[in-house]
């Protein structure tokens, strides 16, 4: 019986979710754009809206952005914000060798589990991979996918509200499954695309002298393409540090500069 | 041996069925089109050619239309209306995580059920899902499918009388896999798609000024491809409500935009 | 073992054969055009064929036609006429939820319950369904097929004589899989396409008053590309007839029109 | 263990090999054209080059043609008029409802059998319903393909010498699959086409009168595309005997006509 | 545990090598071409390779030609010139009905047991048919194929040393799933395709008279695109023996030509 | 339960890292060209990445080129540079055979030991092999590769750093699946292609005599598209070596000629 084993056969070792958040938000926020903040704030409405007595009280928003560009630190600042008594991050990363009907079971879990607080949050994280999406074949499993539909097309019982945050980096997929249909909401995170927000980040992780930051602008003011997602960006500064005193922005710059040109290719 | 599968090992945990009718039609029907009228109409002599001993007596109707026009509701409101005395919703909502097999017992079960009493009406919600179809592959339950349609093809037992009301959000797909033929009758339901519908759902959930009122209307009819399912239009109009007292108006009328924009590229 | 699971595990529930071939002819013949009749002629020649000692004794004869054109009807109407001593529905009907490999012995033990007798005829209904086809992907039992193309090609024991009668509407899936050439002779069960079929059959059903049905045809004969299986056509007869009294032609009217032009694009 | 389960678990119901030859060739042979002699003066030579002990003993043989043309009485006759001590029909019809494992072990069965005496024929007849072959997919059973590759790769023991002869209707398929090149010779069995050929299998079957039979010669005179295999031409001739009196000849005609078109169409 | 299932479950039953190389190479070689002894001087290279100390030991040969060139022949031949102590052939006769895993458990006891020599050779015959390849579909076994690349990719202990032979019909295919570059080299076994060489063939097999003989040369030279594996000449010539006196250069020369045309539309 | 089953039933046999390590590495670095010494010195920079206190200590490389380019050593050799503590590595030579189930514990077992100790470095070698990548269907392990992407997306523990070396030859492939992205930087491993460069590694195997090895670069300087990896080019070398006094330099000359248009076509 699928109820029982879902009692009794899987445990999901999930960690406790405040630690968990702090982990997903450790570094603190930059806001390298004025993107960041209407996400957040859009984020706050939809909060609202779920704790709102006059309306429905179940509310479904997906962040869709590129790899690297920051959806799970702004899905958990959202969440954190939102101050909701019960808060659970749903995550691949806890699933891993997890069988299809595992995974069902956990999601299902999740959504029970929320239901016990009369106010909750739940965070599906990378729900691509949840769905062990693959471009080629193209291959993923149906049946999660079906029990995601369907779960978030369940109205929840009486005097139960739910705010569901999930993310992804394939938006086409979902459309083309018609997962995309069964969130009230989207938002784009987009990838940092200028000089400017660039140098905040750069700014923000004090690694590099005034001189070479200088120098870094001039190079990069030459690339028109920059492109990069602000996980790779802090990334490369961390390799770029290691370089030799007059070889570190050149790294940097470089770094970037490949990076934009193979994103470019790709699309 | 299946036969005794069915009466032991599966015990489909349908909510009573009265409970249930009630959580699909709560918070009342808005007539937002003469659509929604006729829908009704001929629901009712759908109910009445299931109870007339001139006929048949195997009444099988699909309501088939997008996502968030509303089709559960109007089946659910069609089988209130016939006051039979046996009404039962099998919904993949009670299904997930279940396997094709058990789906088929379950699907089958609930026939055998009507069949006890004289005069049944069975929904079927959301056909596509309990078939677990995916556009991608594409794939599906064949299983489950060849059990619809044996069970939509085989003539009731003598002196019993079945009304099914079927919705699906891809006729398409239903078609494909000769699955319309199984219906003795398809009705299509439409998503608003005029200013003068929407204001109508929008006064009746007094959630804005009469000022608001005249403002999102001014608003609304500069765009001409304005089209929305009214369980998404409920949403957003919850959503704007959360907005800034000067900022709601454009909330609604911009959530309502990008929305009919995205449906227009989908088509 | 196979024979012993054949013996053993699987027991068809198969009806009274008398019952169900009652029941499959329930209502009686409406021989509404020459085609009616020239298929059961030919039946009556394939039943003397198959008795007659100076021939083979194994005929395997092809019903095929569109959906709800009455096939079923026909070939029972056939084997009733042959007044055979042994004969036996095989339907997809009495399969819900079998394996393919269930399956397999359920037909190959019809074959050899037949073989007991000296003179036999099985009916297999819906030989598509049979073999769970669908046009998506498109799926099939090739178990099943493999089984039928083999016994279907097999000579009977000796001084054993069987008639085989088949239905499909998907003449063109057999033709691909090779199951056609397993027949000995295949006859074409047609739509009706004139206002004059249709006025036969709505005649025989004695709903409409002589002005409503002088009203129909005029109404019917506006219309060039009226096309409609007898089966859909008792149907759509059976819902106008709920109509209120000014009505009803018009409902009838409406739904034929329809139905034919979703037919004219299907093809 | 695979040697064990081949010894204990599968006893193919194989028919005594006499009692099977004797029905495959019942009736008796009809020649009805050079193609015919010339099959069986070849298969003669087969069966010397077999037996010859300066040649190497290991002779298979594919008789390809279309449905109903005749292989399997072909292939039974070569094997009878060979008079080796050993010799062992292989047919789909023994293996209905087997699995793909049970057919590899009773292929290899027969080949173990065959070499225990030290000169045998094998018949493996209609050899992509071995394989379980459908075009739809297309499927078959690669194991069973990939064990009839190697069985018909592998030299016989010292002082074993076999003579294979298949049967196909599918020579493309089997090409495709590289099976072709596992036989040293093919022979290709035609469908009569010519009006002559039928006639002498009609006047053969006896089962016309002068007058009727000079009546049909002229009918068909007439059309110039006649194509029948010898199989079907014998079951055509036994449904036109039923027809009344002046009917017969008529019967016969058109449904050699009706076939031979619908046999153009298909290629 | 694989290891173990390794050592207990599976005993491949590899006849002794030395009476299997025997068998392989019966009938003595016949030198039909230079290819011939080119490839055999090779081989001699290789084997030296091998043993070389200052080579690194690990020599990975793939002979590659169409079917029936005798490929197996001159592997079998090269591996005996070697007079390595140690010689396994690893062929598919002797897997039929083998599981994947099971094949793939065989392939790495024979790299184990040569490993335990210090100086051994493997011949692997038929290296697609291992895979159990099939144009249609295409299907194969991933699994083999992944342990074979795998095998074929780990350099062996210290001290041991080892020539891998393989024989292969469809190196297309074993360069699309990367197998070549596995192989250290390649060499290719060709067709018969000239006059020259099939009389040479034919006149070392002493079967037809000298004036026979040269009738066959005469008509030979009339066709300009003779060709054929030396395994199917040898099988042709024996077929040709049978006939009558006046009628065996006809037989071989049709045989000849029809096999070459055929050769000739595949490619 | 799976942490129970990766406990208990799975333990890989990973040799000892350090033998391992020695036998990747045996023979000695050849700096065949200026690629080989800034992978080097990069591979040096992201040591330093990972120990580096201001730095997130999760960074992950990968190598990517053609077959037989020296990959696997290289990684090897930068891990042995780093001198970390822990150093393990993770190839499918030690996977044969194992499920798909086996190989995703196995890799997280590898992740989790890595996370035992403060600072580790993982080489995961040949990631398309330990994905059962095969390009014909196309088939992989979506289960591994999933794993994977996962694995390499989540943060390590506090105060845990890891570099993750991987290698693979199929770039596209891992791009398609979107791994690409996983890694913070890729490197390219090159072919060797100019006669200078093949000239060198020639000369370091000291195989050749002065004479020969000008009689070499002449002939190698005819051909304008040479190109090799290095493992292939060291084998052709032993290769060559074998031959006769006259026929040593011709051979090798020869081989690098046919193995760089094989080359050529391939892209
Ligand atoms: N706006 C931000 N301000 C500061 N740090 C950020 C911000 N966004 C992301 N980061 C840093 O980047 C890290 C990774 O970002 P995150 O995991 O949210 O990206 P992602 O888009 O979810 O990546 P993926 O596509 O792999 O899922 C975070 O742990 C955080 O340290
Ligand atoms: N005509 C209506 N009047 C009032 N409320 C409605 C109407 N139609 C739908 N609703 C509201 O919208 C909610 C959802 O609609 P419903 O579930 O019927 O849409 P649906 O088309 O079945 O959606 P889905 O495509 O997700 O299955 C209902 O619970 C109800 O509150
Ligand atoms: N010629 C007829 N005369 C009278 N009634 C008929 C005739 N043909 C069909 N019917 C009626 O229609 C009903 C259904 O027809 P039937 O099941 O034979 O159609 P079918 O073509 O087999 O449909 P399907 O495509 O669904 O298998 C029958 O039960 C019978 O009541
Ligand atoms: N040359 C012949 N002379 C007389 N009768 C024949 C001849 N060939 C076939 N028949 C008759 O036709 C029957 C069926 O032929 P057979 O089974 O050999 O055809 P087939 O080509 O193998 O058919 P299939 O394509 O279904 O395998 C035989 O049992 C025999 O009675
Ligand atoms: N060069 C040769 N000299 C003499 N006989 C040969 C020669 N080559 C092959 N043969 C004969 O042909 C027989 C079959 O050849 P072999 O099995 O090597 O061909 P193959 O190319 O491996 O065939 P396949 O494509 O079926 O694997 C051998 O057993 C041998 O008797
Ligand atoms: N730069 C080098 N200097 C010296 N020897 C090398 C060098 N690179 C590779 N080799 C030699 O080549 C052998 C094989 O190279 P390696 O396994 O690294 O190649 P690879 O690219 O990983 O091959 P594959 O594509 O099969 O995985 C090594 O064991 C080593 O002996
Ligand atoms: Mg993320
Ligand atoms: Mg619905
Ligand atoms: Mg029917
Ligand atoms: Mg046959
Ligand atoms: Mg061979
Ligand atoms: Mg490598």
């Amino acid at each position: 019986d699928f109820d029982y084993a879902l009692e009794n056969d899987v445990k999901p070792a999930f960690g406790l979710a405040e630690e968990q958040m702090d982990r997903l938000l450790s570094g603190g926020l930059i806001c390298w754009g004025s993107h960041v903040t209407e996400i957040l704030e859009k984020g706050d409405l939809f909060a609202r809206e779920t704790v709102n007595p006059d309306c429905r009280g179940f509310v479904r928003v997906l962040l869709a952005g590129a790899r690297n560009t920051g959806k799970t630190f702004l899905a958990a600042k959202i969440a954190k914000n939102s101050d909701f008594p019960f808060i659970k991050v749903c995550s691949p990363e806890d699933m891993v060798g997890y069988s299809e009907n595992a995974k069902c079971m956990a999601l299902r879990k999740v959504f029970d589990d929320a239901y016990r607080s009369p106010l909750s949050c739940i965070i599906i994280d990378n729900i691509e991979r949840l769905l062990d999406y693959s471009p080629i074949g193209p291959r993923y499993s149906n049946l999660v996918l079906q029990a995601l539909l369907v779960l978030l097309g369940k109205i929840p019982p009486e005097n139960r509200r739910l705010l569901v945050l999930a993310t992804t980096s394939n938006e086409h997929f979902l459309r083309e499954v018609d997962l995309l249909n069964s969130f009230s909401n989207t938002m784009h995170v987009p990838r940092l695309n200028s000089v400017e927000q660039i140098m905040t980040v750069v700014d923000e992780t004090s690694s590099f002298t005034d001189s070479e930051r200088h120098h870094l602008r001039m190079k990069l003011q030459k690339n028109e393409k920059l492109t990069v997602g602000i996980k790779r960006l802090l990334e490369l500064v961390d390799f770029a540090k290691q370089g030799q005193e007059n070889y570190r922005v050149q790294l940097l710059a470089d770094s970037l500069e490949e990076l934009s040109m193979d994103i470019d290719i790709q699309n």
